[in-house]
């Protein structure tokens, strides 16, 4: 029940709540780690919310539905990254989509509302079709993945929806759904708001989209020499051809990391000594590996512990499975009351 | 698991599965005795095939997601009615789809890997369209209608699918679907076979298709003067103005009737008497009238002992989903290792 703005869920008012999923790609990179993880972090450290994160292993199929062999181990290696990164099962409840099978019900009646047309103007399903044209994703599923999307959310009554400014055409798809279900059954469900995340401009090493389908990404796992080669590959202004040669770090992907990894005054360093030539590029690589494994350290030996601890981690995760089972359960019982079947 | 074209379920091998469904329409008219009740008794009291028999209530959302007011009651109503024309509890497990929740997990699964192009290629999917033009249809659901069929056939490892020849394309599309899974992942499923029934051509008291909808059924529960009065009511040869006037049997609606409840010899009698005006249309009637009377006095009887024992149609029914959804259970523990989700 929505009453002045707030929710009420078997007459008790809930705090504002959040939620975000993530497909199960494995292990993560930095990209996902600046574009969404560490949001997902500060969000649950306010306070002001009740988090829910949730690995959403049946989107994959969307895309993925051929070839699922590592979905299982994706799962398990996203969630150890997750936790790794600061993500606090006391404090943000962590599941599985998979696990709650009510969204598959939620997907199912929600598909009955909602008009063809909506889900043929979202921009995002033309332009994966046209990107992963080595798949066949003209599938039923993949036309209605913004329908599963919307279940998910609203499963759980959120407020908002942390996203990057491409996921919001998704979350606009959500509210009008969620608009469309409560004025043809009952006012249920409060219509969630994108929380647009701020995503940093990261490329991988090749000066491409960071993405662990093009090979160029540097993990949240990779440490030593494996991190060091990365970054020391890394493009760097395609113009500075000798240390002699006076660089751009606006155009250099290197320096975009530092703006992340490095102290401010080391960065306004870098960029007048890169200008002037005063620094090498190599110099400046050697630089950003230090910053970026020490500030990977504790990142790493999170995931150590969770390798060596993987009965924590399952049960981590069955006890988030358990805590948004209790929610999903809740809401599909006033959903069916209120379609009346 | 399938082997020499047998299925076993647990290691042991069941019997050959039919399963067929109708959506919760509430009391039933003559056109579904004769187009599919009647044939789903016959395949029961065979013996030779399991008989699972649902109430489509997901199905109703895809046209009737607007007015979802009497579903409830119509599942009620049209149980009934299948107890009343012999369907029995102890040979058939009678269900409601949307009390076994596996099936939306099926229907999302398959959701994935059925290409677009199968479903819009569907010829029942325009047809529908074109006649259901006061409801918006466009929608996903009611695109991915066969998709949810298809699900709840081959949940049950049904065999066979007792259709008229109308539905003939939604199996082939269930056939390629199961086709499909089975390939991409694990030979789990059978591929189902439609059974035809051969649908006797009823025409409603007004000449056009028997439908609730038009308002022109004789329902299974039609009895004494209300009965009498829609058979009196029945169009019958355009062209036979007085009693005087030859009939034509072939075009006459009432004759149809009279094949299937008359005896032969009666029949021969009609047919002869008609051509040559010796028996008028009110008389022709009056006999019609009986005859079904007749036959529908057990029904009606049954119909009489149910309405006055509700709880025990509620047993019946929630006996039946008990039964649905166990085997569902099982083929849904086989399908998430099959997909490895």
């Amino acid at each position: 029940m929505i009453k002045d703005g707030k929710i009420f869920q078997g007459g008790i008012l809930t705090a504002k709540r959040i939620l975000s999923g993530m497909r199960p790609t494995g292990k993560l990179h930095l990209g996902n780690l600046h574009g969404a993880l560490k949001n997902w972090v500060d969000l649950q450290n306010q306070g002001t919310y009740e988090c829910f994160y949730f690995v959403a292993d049946w989107h994959a199929l969307t895309s993925d539905y051929s070839s699922t062999d590592s979905i299982r181990e994706n799962i398990i290696d996203m969630v150890i990254d997750w936790l790794s990164v600061g993500l606090d099962p006391r404090k943000s409840t962590l599941f599985v989509q998979s696990k709650i099978r009510e969204h598959a019900e939620l997907f199912l009646l929600l598909s009955m509302i909602t008009p063809l047309a909506w889900l043929e103007r979202n921009p995002t399903y033309k332009e994966m079709k046209e990107e992963l044209t080595n798949r066949d994703l003209s599938t039923f599923g993949f036309l209605g993945y913004p329908v599963l999307q919307a279940a998910d959310i609203i499963m759980y009554k959120a407020h908002g929806v942390p996203v990057g400014v491409d996921q919001l055409p998704h979350v606009e798809l959500t509210r009008e759904i969620t608009r469309r279900f409560n004025f043809l059954y009952r006012e249920i469900f409060p219509i969630p708001e994108p929380l647009l995340t701020n995503v940093p401009k990261l490329l991988g090493i090749d000066g491409r989209k960071m993405s662990k389908s093009y090979d160029n990404s540097i993990f949240i796992s990779d440490r030593g020499d494996a991190l060091n080669r990365k970054i020391m590959a890394m493009f760097t202004d395609p113009q500075r051809m000798r240390k002699t040669d006076p660089g751009r770090p606006e155009l250099c992907n290197v320096f975009s990391f530092h703006g992340l990894y490095s102290e401010e005054a080391a960065v306004g360093e870098i960029e007048v000594e890169c200008r002037r030539a005063g620094i090498g590029c190599i110099e400046c690589k050697k630089r950003l590996a230090a910053r970026i494994a020490g500030e990977l350290k504790t990142v790493h030996e999170r995931q150590d512990y969770y390798r060596s601890h993987m009965d924590e981690v399952r049960g981590i995760i069955d006890d988030g499975n358990a805590r948004a089972l209790k929610i999903a359960r809740a809401t599909m019982e006033e959903v069916r009351e209120a379609v009346k079947i």
